[in-house]
């Protein structure tokens, strides 16, 4: 991040001269996101130093936001009694998230320097799938009896809140530990002291199940505006909850997965770009430029099934590249669009029809605007000042023709194959670009040459 | 969305039936947003009589989730008096989001019904540019004094707190309305009550200007995991906070305007897809489709150029659109990694270098795996298979030798371009598949010919 650039100099250059004094000054002044960020970018050998440097309740929080190398290589520097303060700091979804990264032998470390307690819960936790709900909940959370008072419940969150993640809302369960209603902070606050618990909180509790996907949990948090999310086992017994914060990240991380799918590319969100090795980089992308490689030749087929005619024509020829890229980009114009949309749950299969319909009616507007610019184009340039005598008007039209159905059949393609992938369970943002492309290319050719032949009579 | 396709039908046949009763109890249980979603799907003239009877507190958390269509009909259909009761219930920033969606009309009609004190508010907010911390900011938050005690401050929030969009963080400013701290509910609470706030505030407040991206405000809010961020003026006096989940919101905006963009689409993330009138969607089409397709002339004129090549050689035509797909897709794959990764602010220009370097090597393994599936393909399948005599151990070799060389150009294309706009100041999502592709088109086919003439001897 380009604003530390300076800071990250004066601080290396404080450390290299002892001035510890001062470095702690500094230190205390930063945000621990930023801290982190000091110590992912400093050599190795000095970050043990500069972190013993850290105030104590700065330390834990900057550990939390260190990328994996750089907590791995600390806590290998760290003596027990050190990593011990560090995890009593943090939050138990941290540690769980920290460790499903780690080497064995330092998860073992870990795993020994926790309490009873907390080891349970961190194994329970780590059984979650990968991307579901339980796997990003916090099981820290203050939970209040439906009969307490406001003030009760206050007091109650005064001694038990210095742990818990989020205190901004407040879980109501019964003596069964069944989730029964919400209350937040503000409202206890704003309510009058005697004001019982159950009276002020809201019975209307938008839930998920330790198993819902994590990127369900995310759409619900944002389509309602939630802090925090409650997650129930299967009796309906209160487990956990989800904060924004992790919502937020989900988000992310699933946006750019999305990106990297309809990019052709196999979804790689652990690392930032340039930490991610060559080779797992090379496995990430190869799959599917082996098996479009493999598409394209059936469009390459079709062209050798035509050659004859371009062996007559060999104008034709010149005209492939723009009516197969014009035919691709429309394609993706309405896949990513679709893809996005059912990303963004506005819209649903039932809308086939109605999607479909509209591309059409786009279609149709692209293909005359394109087929018009195409024709004079191919007229005023091609023809008349490259001089090319093979450019008759009977190409232009075969030009423009295939051009506007071409578009016509791309849109199409384009806005159902997400839909009917959606349907069938498979993940939309597959049928993106590349794909769409391979499709329309095979389409856009065979459209080209069969009017060609017709038309030109060759 | 689905799961409320039955509460819909429900609802309607009650309203049909004029069961009101129930229909308030049914209303009383939702959350507002699946209220919104309600209306938004039934008839227009069914509006006005469910909108009254839907409770006080959840009509106007429902008014604020409809969609504009749905809210400017209901706004025609209210009296004056319910225009104004509404209207007191919302947040400020959600009036501006509100008006600037609507007809001249219905703005006046809103500022009539609005107080003195909300209309300058109000007007004050509109004249924020239009991506802005200023135009997401609301103004209504909770201000501390540094010398209250934590009681006198959870009075005034008690005071003063309902009006206020949230309350779980609060702001420190000293008489000039300078910020000079934050402080947190939990803080408060869990602080002793004679405790000073200046003594439990954090002073390192990180604050961003009316006139900050908010696309910086919504990454800010992510990297720090703040529920809020203080606005200041350019006298760094405290003005407003933008709330997490509008950061969001602006963050999934952000995401679909960078989808669209490296899908050729000028971005329209206003409405739903199904909203968008096919005008405005052909609008947001158009302009790239001509440019591209005017681009694609010129890799037409490098087809022309090298006729004679390809008329003596008419085998060498199969073989361009699996060159070309390939090029195009190895090149997207490197564009819009590098463009996410410039977006999720993990790669900065001075990384330049290493990103080109890393993809050198990608290209590098992926150009050779590919030549080798390729040469055994064109072999196996064209030549033994398919019994195609000209198909050549030469023009294998060629078309092989193209298809690494292309990849290893593309992926350097693909990754510095991005690179390149994001230097100068222009929107990296621009440099994406589609641009990628026309230049590695051109690209591909001169190397192909160069190496076939010289190979082939043709």
């Amino acid at each position: 991040m380009e604003s530390n650039v300076t800071l990250q100099e004066t601080i290396e250059s404080l450390l290299k001269n002892k001035k510890y004094a001062s470095l702690r000054d500094i230190l205390t002044t930063m945000n621990p996101v930023d801290v982190a960020g000091i110590f992912e970018a400093i050599q190795d050998e000095k970050m043990p130093v500069l972190y013993r440097l850290l105030p104590k309740d700065i330390a834990a929080d900057a550990f939390v936001e260190m990328d994996e190398d750089t907590q791995q290589f600390l806590i290998q520097s760290l003596s027990d009694t050190e990593l011990r303060e560090v995890l009593d700091d943090m939050f138990l979804d941290d540690v769980v998230d920290m460790i499903e990264e780690m080497p064995a032998n330092v998860v073992k470390r870990i795993l020994r320097q926790s309490t009873n307690e907390d080891r349970k819960m961190i194994n329970m936790l780590l059984k979650f799938p990968e991307d579901s709900a339980g796997s990003i909940m916090t099981t820290e959370l203050v939970i209040l009896r439906p009969d307490m008072t406001a003030q009760e419940a206050i007091k109650r969150i005064r001694r038990t809140g210095v742990d818990k993640e989020t205190i901004y809302t407040c879980y109501v369960a019964d003596n069964l530990s069944k989730l029964t209603g919400i209350v937040t902070i503000k409202d206890l606050i704003l309510a009058e002291d005697d004001t019982k618990v159950k009276d002020i909180m809201d019975p209307n509790v938008i839930s998920v199940n330790t198993y819902t996907d994590q990127e369900e949990v995310a759409e619900i948090i944002q389509r309602y505006d939630f802090l925090a999310l409650p997650v129930v086992d299967t009796e309906n017994r209160l487990v956990g909850i989800v904060t924004v914060d992790d919502a937020v990240d989900v988000m992310q991380d699933e946006a750019t997965e999305d990106i990297q799918k309809m990019a052709a590319i196999t979804p790689n969100t652990d690392k930032p770009y340039l930490k991610i090795g060559i080779f797992d980089t090379w496995k990430s992308r190869i799959p599917w430029l082996l098996l479009l490689m493999i598409s394209a030749t059936f469009t390459g087929m079709i062209i050798s099934s035509f050659e004859n005619a371009l062996a007559t024509s060999v104008v034709l020829t010149a005209f492939i590249p723009m009516l197969m890229d014009t035919g691709g980009n429309s394609g993706s114009q309405a896949s990513v669009t679709v893809i996005r949309a059912i990303s963004l749950n506005e819209l649903n299969f039932k809308d086939l029809i109605k999607v479909i319909w509209k591309e059409i009616r786009v279609a149709v507007l692209c293909g005359i605007s394109l087929a018009a610019a195409a024709f004079l184009k191919v007229l005023l340039v091609d023809k008349i000042l490259l001089g090319n005598n093979e450019v008759t008007y009977g190409v232009a039209f075969v030009v423009c023709l295939t051009l506007a159905l071409t578009v016509l059949v791309a849109k199409i393609i384009g806005c159902s194959l997400p839909m009917f992938a959606y349907k069938l369970g498979f993940d939309p943002a597959v049928m993106a670009s590349p794909f769409i492309t391979t499709i329309v290319d095979a389409v856009s050719l065979v459209v080209y040459f069969v009017i060609a032949t017709n038309i030109l009579n060759i």
